[in-house]
């Protein structure tokens, strides 16, 4: 199994990307976490050292996709 | 079956988007079709006409899903 983050901020567009492309991907292939960095802030570091620059964006076994564009991982630090 | 349909060039961002995320896409709901936008230059003004500003790009049932950034749609028309 291969492990699949999905990093969003309950935005329009996050939710979008999360059901028709994260919720898309073959459950037999991969471990989906999804993390709401809005309710989840010590998890933005962690995005941020992954390479994450905005959400939604889905991290595979290290790979960052940013998936069209949310917000700023900036504007989700304070 | 959702149609989901993948924009590309060939080009290194497009292959990792490519492998990770549309073949990542659960063949049970999705009829997944691939698009070389630079050798099939007659698909470029279709996959404009659906929203596509960039490859490479995942349309699934009409929503554009940009991933990452390879190359602009216009570098592709000519």
């Amino acid at each position: 199994m291969k492990q699949a983050t999905f990093y969003h901020a309950g935005c329009p567009v996050c939710v979008n990307a999360e059901k028709s492309v994260a919720d898309g991907l073959d459950p037999k292939k991969f471990n989906l976490k999804s993390i709401h960095l809005g309710e989840e802030k010590k998890e933005v570091s962690t995005a941020e050292n992954l390479g994450v620059q905005s959400v939604p964006a889905l991290v595979i076994e290290g790979q960052v996709f940013h998936i069209n564009h949310g917000a700023d991982l900036e504007a989700l630090k304070n």
